[in-house]
């Protein structure tokens, strides 16, 4: 398990209500160190205007190398500029659409400046709010091409479509797990797959190991995982395990079934916690679980899934994890 | 618009709390004559078990004849026996699988003598409750292959698969729009389609007219509709419009966008309300939207969701509907 | 501490699609033989009408005695029967409204034949599904008028009142911990309490820790408990500890603070289960936190609470119990 | 009725990823002027650090005079700045419980130099994210202690407690009605009441109306409203009535049977919206339902929550409504 944190999870925090926030912001080098110093990191995510322009794309990769991380994504932005506030792939303003598709270029050229193949794109903005605000049929089209013309473009670097129900706006057009494959279907490439954030597919009512194997299955498209928490209704971003726990082991145990290959990255948002310490706790709960997900217990659980008994399920995951 | 009711709404309800029910029963010809009596009904949908079986195909038959009904579909039991109840499609056990799929075979042979084409297919037990209970890879591929074997025996039949998120189970696989019609495509025939319940939607978060816009773009999967309200959080099966209002006008505005021909039936759980009046109430609520969306209006619409301003829409709604 | 069951638990199980029910029904003394056999379990709780009525009082009392197993409380039926389907202590009928304290009545003259002090009241019915369906003015007085003679009538018997947000109707008048305790201290008797279901609790967004201190603090008010888990949107009735963690270990822990004497009694509905393993499971889970909730670990809670580190907690809960 | 609106609806919006905002901020006498243009507003909420501090008031309310309107409450800052981070009310840090007193005593004067007795307070960061996290006794009582000795402190101001389930917390302390009006009643002054925000009430699971009805009941503790619309499981702060229409209507209703004398205030966040159409849409929408809700629907009403017949009760509403 190659382990990964997003590097802004560093950084200052703010909300709605306080938007200067409620902390400091680190220097890059800063985050850069205390990323390094978790056990277990290996990589960091970098944000595009956040962490990463066209015009410091040396300088980050010089600072990641000194401490020994790889660049594990990059995740452009498109969704922290006022430009994109009514949509980026899907804004009604062709001028926006252009601009969508040449900022993930510039960050697919930095991703493979800095020897990393894979984009994590979340449009976060790329949705609606209310009844009669949107055009379904034609800024879905939008989306589509869009994206399809930058897997084209950069037939090495795997662009992952990161789907969340809802936030910023009241509803995203890549929602859950099922309709964000059918628009990686439809763009028709091997370089177009999925992100899951775990907190997102919460929020969206799955089961995430479930939502795993749907992307195995249905293509070999789980090209990303980010991690972390929540209490189902909101994306909280909270310390991984703090809420779920039997789900967190199921997820893993899949993982090795469909034979994932990626990263395990977190994507917290510690707005009043000490960050370092959140992530590291997060990855620390990862590490235990996977200490206890043997290969005995991988078959023990081989044999749980195909018999289906709840009552065996839930008791082996008690003698297992809990004494 | 042809309008149509699930004949089983008219009958008793019960829930688990009162499994005895809340009312009495009715005789099936009195069911069938209180469904002819609401204004603008011109079909039933049937369920299997409860309304319909192989013995009494003629008989049911007859007495739509003699009221002027037509079998708008059937609808499989795949829920009402204690045989189904760890799984249809998707059960660990070959000879349920095997009488899931034959059930619905006669079913379809029942809908075929009644010069009905449409099967509408809920498995609403093939899902999973706790986590390490279900293989969802084996489980999934049961559920194809048992949908496309009946696709491939009854091409003059469509199949429209039923989606809801969750109950009985607390997991459907069949939970989502995407993911349905992710199953629809694989099945790869095309009398493969797809139901939209609206509560169902609400439920699984979504915005009803863009599911209905994302089953007609991706395949003109949209085989059927099912009508009813809810709270969001659960499948209440209430009045149509008793919540919610604006949703109903857009998806009305979006199906003749699509150009959508099938029925729009109401789909309600009536648990203490006089049924022919809730019924009734429905759909008097749809012509009512349907009354307002004429020609002159429609082209409003279409100009609102190109222009994407939410007071506009917002304006437009009020000032159309509420005077 | 002191576990309990719901006898019914171990009963046939149904629900609005499958109304004859997943299971089969076993005798009362077979459900009673398999309650006495989980291992920690002292207490049973009866259903009204289900369990336990006026006429068979002697005969439950002596199969408790021959099993050795004591009362623990009587849940009076308010929502079996059809006479209650519109409601039982805020009924607009008065007629109804009368029967719903009688019954009550006769189930606590039980209880005291039974040895048992506690009746734990659900009126599952008390509530609305429509907007303009209830003047909930007149019926909030209805019930609090109702529960007020009953808590006059038998001083000696402690009247919980259970709270729940919705199910059977969409809309309880028992709702969430903070109204139902308003309607307990408006009763303004000292033998009107409340009972937590921990479930109920999920649903209703609390924090279940935090509601019981709630009740200890404003009037120790926290009469009794329920246990199961849920995925939050619902009240799935499942395994203890199969969905939530942390939760039940802070709820363990404050009940101690606060000095909780009541029973731990489960109440779950294992609709595909086998009864007997998913009620020991859940208590299993309870007495697993329990041993690991010793005198040490108080103290260590106690300073985190008193920091309110986030990291801190989350890794104390990682290294106790997690490894 | 009396309509208002909070004067920051005007300005600039933001959240946690696009923190520089959505818009440009207006000048403070230009939102002042925007307020007082929308038809049939009369007065404005300020909020504190945003719109009014204690060197500002006498500008303030030159502004407020010079363009007809009143100050109809000022809304204390316990949440904007980062001292609040923590807790304000609750905050384990004796020196911030101190000042946020503090500081909804200079807002008390400020208020009353403005000729208000309204302080609506929503103490935003009081709560808490993770379990073990918080001491739920000790944080309560300081938050009745501080808010009791502001009631004391200022006999002529009325304190109306708003109440929102979570955000920017988790877990609020001040979460849903009925808690809310515990602390009130444990507070113990005649000036301690509770604001209702449509939209927080809808998260909170309630039905709006009914928890009108209980603040009434329960000792005439409803101060203050704030209205929005959102799709019930987030604070969207959305156009009243975009989402929802039966409940306002209702709403509206128990209003007048209740004898509601106070604002009905806009509180919406319109972050991409145009916020003065944003706003007056709201008020327009309300207008809307006032103007049909004459003497005999008042009276209709009655006729239908006394009986309690959904179908009658959808009908109506329908009928009288949507034509």
């Amino acid at each position: 398990m190659k382990y990964a944190i997003i590097l802004g999870n560093l950084g200052n925090t703010n909300d709605r209500f306080l938007s200067s926030g409620y902390k400091d912001q680190p220097s890059k080098e800063e985050m850069i160190k205390r990323a390094a110093a978790i056990e277990g990191v290996e990589g960091v995510e970098l944000v595009g205007t956040w962490d990463i322009t066209p015009e410091n794309v040396e300088e980050v990769g010089g600072l990641l190398a000194k401490h020994g991380l790889k660049c594990a994504s990059i995740i452009p932005d498109h969704f922290a500029q006022k430009r994109w506030g009514s949509g980026a792939f899907s804004s009604k303003d062709p001028a926006i659409r252009a601009q969508a598709v040449e900022e993930t270029a510039k960050m697919a050229e930095a991703a493979l400046a800095l020897g990393c193949d894979l984009i994590s794109l979340w449009p976060g903005q790329d949705g609606y709010d209310y009844c009669f605000q949107a055009d379904y049929r034609q800024e879905r089209l939008w989306i589509e091409e869009g994206i399809r013309s930058l897997c084209r473009q950069y037939p090495r670097v795997r662009f992952a479509l990161e789907y969340k129900p809802k936030e910023p706006r009241t509803h995203s057009y890549l929602a859950r797990c099922g309709d964000t494959l059918l628009v990686a279907q439809r763009i028709g490439e091997p370089n177009a797959g999925v992100t899951i954030d775990t907190g997102h597919s919460f929020v969206a009512g799955e089961n995430v190991a479930e939502a795993a194997v749907m992307l195995s299955m249905y293509g070999d498209k789980l090209f990303h995982l980010h991690f972390n928490d929540n209490y189902r209704f909101w994306d909280d971003d909270m310390i991984v395990g703090s809420v779920h726990f039997a789900e967190y082991v199921e997820l893993l145990f899949w993982l090795r079934e469909i034979g994932y290959r990626g990263w395990y990255s977190m994507d917290q948002y510690p707005y009043r916690e000490e960050a370092q310490g959140a992530l590291r706790e997060s990855v620390e709960f990862l590490k235990a679980i996977d200490r206890l997900l043997d290969q005995k217990s991988i078959g023990e659980i081989r044999e749980l899934v195909r018999r289906g008994d709840a009552v065996q399920s839930t008791r082996w995951l008690r003698k297992r994890f809990l004494s």
